[in-house]
């Protein structure tokens, strides 16, 4: 590390940034395909003269890509591409098939972490860089918006939400067939309040609650905090909660509400079809057990069309559905949402006792940023942005990572997490601790399971743009675990 | 009713208004003492000429009063002040020795009346007429916050608040001889967020919580969700919670927290001495029951200084002390925040599980609001108007209610709410049907009390300046008590 914090910090910071800025493109155009394996790269003088860059700079790319072993040097030829290592294909996880006590360790939430060390490199905490964010629109059509009609900052307003917000978010719905009425929708502090909220609607102390696995540990600290037991459901690293397993487990009747992220869950980032999605509605239907379905990354897809949430297939209001704008728009507001169908009264009420309301110029600017079709492109311009820092991720745990390496899906479908799986011989905790010493954090693998399992897996937040540091930082990860 | 509304809809408005504002003036007068009883008022002529207003103008204003029982006229001499009609002295409240399971009827929430019902004067919604904010000064502070730095938008932010409110927070603290850190506070989303995360802290469903008698609906609803039990202790109206009835009630170790509002509790209104609040803080700290403070109606004292809250007193950290900006700054803020002491911890986790955290744009306005200086010219006009309001609600209720009413209080000491206890035959569940039907609305008796007591009281919260339309509408209400 220490070779890369001179380099960034001295007087060779930008023939460094020049050189490194040229070897990315050019790994990029090897991720995608563009430059195929065996293909020969332009000559040293060629590219100087098209990227306009001295000779030295792209003898040092051209260097730094073989260091990463995508290209090799054939004498009296020139450069060519090499094959790519793959991965192992992943498999379905496999939790214990009790419920398990809750008890999260909050030394090892990523916030504490940050908050404790001195970090170069975070991969922990799932928070997207304030570059990716509109701030200066939001800036105005806030400003705007309380100049307009400054009693809205007196105003307590709806305790289930500004309707102008409300009709928005409904509106927004029908582009994955929901149909969804603004009077169905409550607006929360954030898609977290509406989780605890949809718990305290559905759940008793003591009670049994079905998770992926692996499961987020926010969900954990909340599952935790109402003495709700957790039961781990085998789940796929593609295609999410395996139906037949959840099958199984509710058969005698004892899991009392099922919490999910259909779409680019995290840690795995899996996508359930809607074929399973179906089947996942019509079952808990049948049982008689509430899906509570968070959507919060539901937005952010990398091709093809929005995928539906669950809540796409309910017919009896047995699906809670909750979302944000955290994440895709503001994190500061604090502004989420659930459709709460058969429970509505309760969450309505529920809301109403636990903050009482949601700050209603927030909500306004919300609302008018979503009407004006700002919205749109920024998401464009998000969910680009977030698919650039996730394959630079990948491959640069492709080059750097042992050999035995599982990434859970070689090209992510959506989201900006990425779950990797080490050999078995690597403990995560442990990795943790010498990864923090050297000021890089991420999140290991027992945090997301109240079995505390999956010591041999981490997580890592691909949340701004892809720099020599990041590189640097997955390299040395890869040492690291290559020492175990 | 009918008479009224016509007068303020027709023509003859802007005459109306004149002579109800003087005879306003003249109640105000003699409400406070200016005018004593048995003085003679100015001639008819002489107040014409020294008010600027027709002969005719000054007479109706006389009759007003004369209508109201405030002054009588003598032939050939002029008017005279009535002597005032006094209320009985309040007693200590005798709610029943054992803790009740918590059922709240939500139709008979304020909101929902208002919702539901097509009111002309709303004395149930304890919610400050928007009037009285300075909204146009929070929304220049506002803009500048966020166009000075547009990042704030993507903070998630501390959790626990942002440091520069939490500043300001403890600065004042210093007012009451608070000794706090601004590391001790975690800022909420309003009290009611705080007073969720204390009660999650601090109790388990089924456990007892010792509470005022009458107490605020909104504990009785959170603690409904919490599935706690309430033990109402007997409170005095001026002092109080008795400190010997709950020396008593926290005896057998049944009690597992209280929840107290010292400072102005609404409905009654009363403010516990300095006296009795040491005495409670170390009988709950002998008895090992945590004491949760509501201090929101602190800032609300008609004279003299700032009351202590009872956090004052704390030597252990067995205090949890919450407030907020809501009802003093800017209701859609949604701002408040608790010192949690020895649990702080817990709240900060709870905190960071129940809503992450707090938008950092408002809690910034906020602060730069406190530290500007604009903030203790507001509170001045805040409290004033509010003392206003109550008075004249006061001496409306003096005027128009059966003699055998008692205010719990002859001069309100603070906050914005009245209770008042009718003739034990005053059903006011049906006094609120009957009054709803005219377009009048009040917070019956037994939403205040888990074990239904107080049938024959009500709340009338004062949250607009008086005018004429609140008159008619105490006056109405009186005649409708009277006909039980």
């Amino acid at each position: 590390m220490t070779d890369v914090v001179l380099h960034e910090q001295g007087n060779s910071r930008k023939t460094a940034t020049l050189y490194f800025q040229l070897a990315e493109d050019l790994a990029q155009a090897i991720a995608n395909g563009t430059l195929q394996p065996g293909e020969k790269l332009p000559s040293i003088r060629r590219l100087s003269a098209q990227r306009q860059v001295s000779l030295s700079t792209v003898m040092e790319a051209y260097r730094e890509l073989e260091d990463r072993g995508l290209i090799e040097a054939r004498p009296q030829s020139g450069f060519y591409v090499r094959a790519a290592r793959g991965f192992a294909v992943p498999d379905l996880t496999q939790p214990p098939q009790k419920p398990s006590e809750v008890v999260v360790d909050p030394l090892l939430a990523p916030a504490e972490l940050a908050r404790l060390h001195d970090l170069k490199v975070d991969f922990g905490l799932a928070i997207l860089s304030p570059k990716l964010y509109p701030n200066q629109q939001l800036q105005r059509i806030l400003a705007q918006v309380t100049r307009h009609d400054p009693d809205i900052l007196s105003d307590y307003g709806n305790p289930i939400g500004d309707l102008e917000l409300r009709r928005q978010i409904a509106r927004r719905s029908l582009i994955w067939g929901g149909q969804i009425d603004a009077e169905e929708i409550i607006v929360t502090n954030g898609a977290i309040e509406a989780l605890n909220l949809c718990l305290r609607a559905v759940t008793q102390p003591g009670d049994v609650v079905a998770i992926e696995s692996p499961a987020y540990f926010g969900l954990l600290q909340i599952l935790e905090s109402f003495q709700l037991k957790a039961l781990e459901i085998p789940t796929h690293p593609q295609t999410g909660i395996s139906i037949e397993a959840l099958e199984l487990a509710t058969r005698n009747g004892e899991v009392k509400a099922c919490v999910l992220l259909p779409n680019f869950s995290n840690p795995l980032g899996s996508l359930m079809p809607d074929e399973n999605k179906r089947r996942l509605v019509e079952l808990l239907d049948t049982r008689g057990v509430p899906l509570i379905e968070d959507d919060i990354y539901g937005e952010f897809y990398n091709h093809g069309e929005r995928p539906r949430p669950a809540k796409a297939f309910d017919k009896t209001g047995n699906v809670m559905l909750l979302a944000s704008f955290t994440k895709m728009v503001a994190p500061s507001f604090r502004v989420g949402w659930v459709v709460a169908g058969r429970w509505h009264r309760e969450l309505e009420q529920l809301k109403f006792i636990n903050t009482f309301s949601t700050p209603v110029p927030l909500q306004r600017a919300i609302a008018r940023f979503l009407e004006n079709g700002g919205y749109d492109h920024h998401l464009r311009r998000l969910r680009k942005a977030c698919a650039e820092q996730v394959n630079a991720a990948v491959s640069a745990i492709q080059r750097y990572f042992p050999g035995d390496t599982r990434l859970h899906v070689h090209v992510p479908q959506g989201g900006y997490v990425l779950w990797v799986e080490l050999s078995a011989r690597v403990d995560t905790l442990e990795l943790l601790q010498r990864a923090l010493a050297e000021g890089i954090s991420f999140t290991p693998g027992p945090l997301f399971s109240p079995s505390n399992s999956y010591r041999n897996c981490l997580r890592i937040c691909c949340v701004e743009p892809w720099t020599i540091r990041h590189e640097r930082a997955i390299q040395r990860l890869g040492e690291l675990a290559g020492d175990f």
